[in-house]
């Protein structure tokens, strides 16, 4: 039986993408059914749940840190498709990319930028 | 004669602390006054004065990603106080570096944590 | 009240480091209590309290990731104190840092083995 | 002629996976054939074998480190066979690969996994 | 109508690699042409247009960066060509490339050779 | 016996910075005297030993990886003092670690501008 923090985990996770979470058990079903569950209990059971900072907030934050970071593309994109669910705007997202050339350099806003039109590439088409 | 775009950065670092731009231009004046007119112009001349993104998202952002990077805790506390200064709450600021934690690993957020710390107290004695 | 991953948490941080728990409690008190919970809860409530891997296998991962990434000192230091509590040796500690000049460069190598010799010094201090 | 060191490494390499020493060499051999005499004898020759620490520890701090650092997921695979190879259980693979979660973040946690079971899968396939 | 600063960046960048610019203009143009125009005004209009440092020099300290980076291997490649084209011999980067392995470990080095391994085969077949 | 190579290693040390190699024998010598071998046998012995590229040139990529790598401060001064050793001037440091800012970031620009400036003022002291 799954804890309080899985329930409300998942329901965080719908609330910034409807079908993130049963892709991410799905995807790790074969290799680690334990980490999905770590993975929406503690991220999303625990800290996007935390009051003190609203979902777009939390959105765009992350978005700075993959893009910094640049070890991460699959994981911004899927945030890219969270902050745009939860309100951010494409001109947003493209900024915060931008921005990132000031603190980490500029391939990492390149690839950022390039990860960004994937999404919008993907969602437009889905439309 | 400074261009345009350093005046207009000069402004958006005032904006943004008062303070800081002469404390950069002296902190560069005897390595290289020329890096201290790039960081005033391209960061905050071309990007922290473009539309499309309010400075406290921007200073949210640029928080999270400095945190997330762990390599640059004196910038960081720069962008503590920035942050404060442009209607983040404490709060908030806190927020993003317990999320860090799930990006970039506990050491990151708490290293984070240490930094934000460091610049509340200097705040409060300096009231 | 504290969670059973809480109580779970602190039983093997014990473990590991006796007066460590109370040291994180303490130092994070004053920025965010919170952290701390989560740090307890998920580290060392979730992940730390796993069958599946011995707990001196556990701190030698951890040593060599923080040695390799060479952001997190403070945090390297606590666990060589760690590592030397479960049942490593100096030399299988030294080792791990000697092998990551391979994957992480010898910077790295010679950080990690630098934070080391505090940590050695210090027991010896205190014996 | 090729050094003493060169034997070593190329024995040591052969006894954590008999195939990647060849391949180690054709790959690098219209490139750079001295990086791969370089890789042999420094990493191989002077390093894995070298004693005090034995052969599964050193290929589980080499999976942790690079699942960690997350800029190598070619060498990561290369390093899960190694460590199948040496006497690591698969879910002793895993169970570092979670653990890094919370040195190096979720991301890093889950492209490890990815690349490992893309190993596992491998293996399985090779049966 | 494009800066002073754009145009100079443009020149500099023609000189550095004739088709590079369009490029770089081509393929932000569908999600954001004014990163296009930063991109060469700040980079290659500010930086690289500075006296100091000759041609050469530059583009090998840039392949140093991204391959010791590892998180950049598109970029690693843009900036291979950019060496061979201002005077870099082929050998000189394979040597850089080595050499790095001492400062950021032998996965970085190795995969840059697999990226400059890339561009020399590309030339090659476009001769 | 020490090897040819630590002989190499020590001889090219000496080159590039005369004091340093004692240095390292003796920072090393209470945690892991094996790894001052390894330092110098390697890094120096294998690879700065290499033809292909000249000593100038080696520093400046050792200066402009350990800029943008962030985590090794320490080292960096040492390659800064190296670097001055073998013929680069100030300005051409200085020009390194402004061009990093368009690969690593402002903050790694900056970072790596404040330890030159520590060598810079460490030497003329010594004048």
């Amino acid at each position: 039986m799954k804890s309080e923090r899985y329930k409300r985990g998942l329901e965080k996770l719908a609330e910034i993408d409807g079908k993130q979470g049963e892709r991410v058990v799905e995807v790790l079903k074969d290799i680690s059914p334990d980490f999905a569950d770590l993975l929406i209990e503690f991220p999303f059971g625990d800290v996007y749940s935390r009051p003190g900072l609203d979902l777009k907030s939390r959105e765009m934050a992350t978005v700075a840190a993959l893009t910094a970071m640049g070890t991460a593309v699959p994981q911004l994109k899927v945030h890219v498709h969270g902050a745009l669910n939860v309100g951010c705007s494409r001109q947003e997202i493209i900024e915060i990319m931008i921005q990132m050339a000031v603190y980490a350099g500029f391939p990492a806003a390149l690839n950022g930028l390039f990860a960004a039109k994937e999404v919008f590439d993907q969602r437009d088409a889905e439309l």
